[in-house]
């Protein structure tokens, strides 16, 4: 809430000797379809920042959308940028204050909240920094990690045990999401039912299961997806686009299994229009429709008899709460109660980045990782 | 929670000497336009139940929906019943097994929750019964109080203090909606946007007052009923319908008043649609939006803009929490905070119906009573 | 919150023909050590209530105490007195007012709610009965299931699955007890200390690990429950006797397991003093205490340090929210989350009760069951 | 949560051209009795550091207990230093890299938040930064306002409005303890017991009443203090010390009050042993006590009776949250729904502290104001 202004009285870089001049970066270089890998120059860390060479990076989603540039990407964003923003690498080198600051040291392994804040806002101090109203994003708004080396905020280091793996170490930015939607009600002893089954949505059912909720349904329109999400602890999981063997749709399964009265909350991560109003409409009196995935457009809802009469709660979920979610993060992985390694089911090297985008775009994959 | 399954042992009715055999009623006798004043039976008390004499019942707004005979009144209920929820009378007799439960007594001075539910559902029994989804509403589903006596289940009746006015005894039911409304979320320090101003926005602004919230801002379309929250302690009050001498809307306005942040909360009481999408405009990322005003049909929403990625939370508040709304209203009132007198502009006998709810129709008064 | 105040119309009891006139009972008869083995009257469901064909009774702590007559035992109760209040069984026989209550009728497989309350105060009608201040508990205030029939409140009734075991089935009251202590705060994510595993301590410990508690300390006196601890998900669990090899204690080993944090959370279930000021030294700043265990006087506390300076919250449990505990007991133990049949170590029939509670007073057992 | 790291490019100070070299402070001395208006440098701001031209301090309890120099401040504090660490004031000269962080500019009228944090803890990362284990407190452990000059963390500093009265805006630190102590648990419609009536009991009053809590009863020895109390709204106020009329002590007139029940949650603002234990005999099944008073040793506390069977929740209070208790803060007071005014008693200049510390001992005041 109240972090060190200024990170010591190290005025100067410490660096390690070895930092190159250039690297390799995947640039989003037109507003188009695709990517360019570029050698660019390693970007030096200013004052409060640090450098990380980066081991591996994952792919989002949202990546997704700036490879195929999409009208989000159209409209927030600017070429030519370096993007992604899911990684875990070594510190090489700090800027200036960064030194005294007990926030990291060269050497350090580290992961990183992608969200640069602005720290003196409303929401900055009190605690809901995750929707600063002036924060920039990494390889949204500035550099991301897609590269060998990539510069952030001291403050947005998180340090990584030795002993995760860089693949695991990379998706807790991810996992951070899920972590957010699935906290943001009750879950032990809870019903829940996880409309879209992409990484996050996986990883809350993975998620939900570790703490203790008693039935967890899923649906997604792939069966790839599905059968992870069965692996990773569903309880039933259906293809929302299909029909069941008595002709019921999700809503009529939902309500069959729960006795007519409804799961106690639905994690909505499809961005589906119609998925928010099947949420509405198989939540329980009383129960909560948490929303992750971002429809493309205007949703309509009964909202008088699914949510006014229903009395439910309808929650948007966007980032996560910098660092709570980052220490529940630690505390399923370091426990060994949420194993991530299922779900990332495809790396490769930054070079076949082609080969991946292609393949996350199919959604015939769980998460992707980039070797740096 | 867990109440007495039978009120005691006495097998008979226990009853005052006067109770006369026949009674007026206002009768919703067709399903159209209007209602008819008719010479009924009384009723008799069901075991656990209590028969009440009615001094006063107030209108509320779906007592009019009922009289002017709109599609829900269609779709819901059916002819002939005797209407109207909200009242204040004496206990003049005893159902089989109330004299010994503590609930009430012959001479209790009473007003009464307009929710009948069943005690055994899972809503009923974890503290949310106000959503049982088997209750039934006085007045709706089963006869209500718009006539000289009306029986209730003993343990729907609240005990007054006897110096409340019966005006004022009246009009808690509805006050209890104000009380759930607000109080969905942190109120102490907080600014808050009141959309519409018929009498449970106009609960709502006293109460907001009441509370320490710092800002209250209320909107409405008609002028008398802006005057009647500035009175009631609203910080600005304007006519929704109108733009201010520079051209803003209400959007405009929320957003100039608190320096583009947005209000804290918003609460919705005017079931206009368009009112919704304002609200998620001009809610503080993290805010909440609090539903009470039901929309007549589906509405359509920007959820990835205004409510994903503001984090912000939207509530549907249905009836009242039973009975922690009950005692809230009892302190409010008991201790003066709230003064509920100037929001109750007339009141006619009940013979009188028709220029009551014509009156109601225009929107030109605050809460009307009728004497019994 | 507002149950069905006369449970239906029908005032006759309501009874299977096979019902006896008689039953033995175990009878606390005097203001001393033991009990007495009786053939004693069967009991008549009064109004709202209903007779119970016990199944299994469990020991419970309390009747440990009631069988020793300790002070406790002799400020509250009066001899002579059937005892106890866990148990299983069928329903036999209905008294007036239940059979439309929808809340039992004969041939229900049915647990009970050891509180009997008011159902008319402020706390039954805001949803904490369980501290209501004019209940009466079974066994202890009004005749108990240690018999071949009890009568209880319909009310009271929870209906089992039938596919659940009746031993597990009788548990599910003190794992109330359980649920309510380890969901006083949050859980999954977080770290945790039970000081004291007896039977309650021990469902604690299973119920955290299934709901994602990242890490389970637990201390006993008893090696045989130290090892069922462990058995049952403890992260590590230690003799509160005894010191580690390099000589640290409690407060030195939990604080060396958490990096000199202290723990998230502590469940004090043993009643010790001691136990109580080690709670508030290892607990995390900002973490809380939640005591079950009762300590037999005075504790002496520093609180300025231990609790203020850390800005600790310290919580008491006593009972279990009624239902809300219920429905969570039926999820962990419906979703197999939690396997309850570990901790049920003994079973005798109901004549041996003499060895039974000696082995409770040994403390080598987890819970033990009464055949009936 | 993640504030800039570093605060701007800008590597050099920032200062008005008028700061002198050397300013008067009031230094605690010696380990002794009182302290010493010294000539002293004026401190330099370090990096992140603003240095702020002090025009009034208030004098808190912690301050009377470094003058008189207490056990705690034997145990905690080292001398000489200038104590002091509640101000107003204006802000002459930045540090290295504040210029462009958006927290303080030279011409800003500041009070401040006088927990300085590491920024790097569990706690400061998890919006609990007030009980960060490494904060050092201004006046305290480092360098207080007692003095022409101050310098302070610029993420420390609190912008204020400039029509707030210095003195007014010197104690806004206080009353965050006020904001902190009755917001810890729900205020509106609820019933209070503040035991303590010295400043920031007596804040807490004024807060309570303008936040809707429907009951005030405040006792404290002072009946000086007491007449304060009533006139900021307390309900009821009586010496702790005394019996009433028909004998009964605080305990007897709490229950008397309340029907037997007690009050919703107790606000414990002495530090009196005795105030602890009276606090969970009054306080109502389920309610809250809130500790902020200081007990000066270990304290004797019937747990089971009081607050284990009463299922009472007891908390510590220590510092205020960062910044969600200023946000508060600004809100009450900016909105005229609390007054200050009344409790700010005295001011005198800094040169005759001696005065104004031993009228502080007496108890004969409410807030005593320093003008430097």
């Amino acid at each position: 809430m109240l972090p060190k202004p200024y990170l010591g009285g190290n005025q100067f870089l410490t660096q390690l000797a070895t930092v190159p001049g250039r690297m390799k970066a995947l640039v989003k270089a037109a507003p188009a379809l695709g990517a360019e890998l570029r050698e660019v120059e390693v970007p030096r860390p200013g004052p409060g920042e640090i450098l990380v060479k980066v081991r591996v990076a994952s792919i989002c989603g949202t990546d997704v959308h700036i490879y195929e540039w999409n009208k989000w990407a159209d409209a927030r964003m600017k070429t030519p940028i370096i993007f992604g923003h899911e990684f875990a690498g070594d510190v090489v080198s700090l800027g200036a204050g960064v030194a005294d600051s007990g926030l990291a040291k060269v050497g350090d392994y580290v992961s990183a909240e992608s969200h640069v804040i602005c720290g003196a806002c409303y929401q900055c101090r009190t605690g809901q920094s995750h929707i600063c109203r002036k924060c920039s994003i990494l390889g949204v708004d500035r550099s991301g990690c897609f590269a060998d080396y990539v510069a952030i905020p001291a403050v947005n280091a998180w340090p990584n045990p030795p002993a995760l793996s860089p693949e695991v170490a990379s998706v807790q930015e991810p996992f951070g999401n899920a972590v957010d939607t699935v906290f943001a009600g009750d879950v032990p002893g809870k019903s829940f039912l996880v409309l879209g089954c992409g990484p996050i949505g996986l990883m809350a059912v993975a998620l939900l299961r570790a703490s203790g909720a008693a039935t967890v349904l899923a649906t997604d329109l792939s069966e790839y997806r599905l059968d992870l999400a069965r692996k990773l602890g569903a309880t039933e999981a259906w293809n929302a686009g299909a029909t069941d063997a008595v002709g019921r749709d999700t809503v009529g399964r939902v309500l069959e299994l729960t006795g007519g009265e409804g799961v106690d909350a639905v994690l909505e991560m499809s961005g589906a229009k119609s998925a928010i109003a099947q949420a509405l409409k198989v939540v329980r009196n009383g129960g909560r429709v948490t929303l992750l995935g971002l429809p493309s457009g205007p949703v309509e809802l009964d909202l008088a008899e699914n949510l006014i009469f229903k009395g439910v709660t309808m929650q948007g979920i966007t980032g996560r709460h910098i660092f709570e979610t980052w220490y529940k993060t630690k505390a399923f992985l370091g426990s060994g109660l949420v194993d991530l390694r299922p779900l990332i089911t495809h790396t490769f090297p930054l070079a076949e980045f082609k080969t991946a985008f292609e393949l996350a775009i199919s959604g015939k994959c769980g998460k992707i990782v980039l070797r740096v």
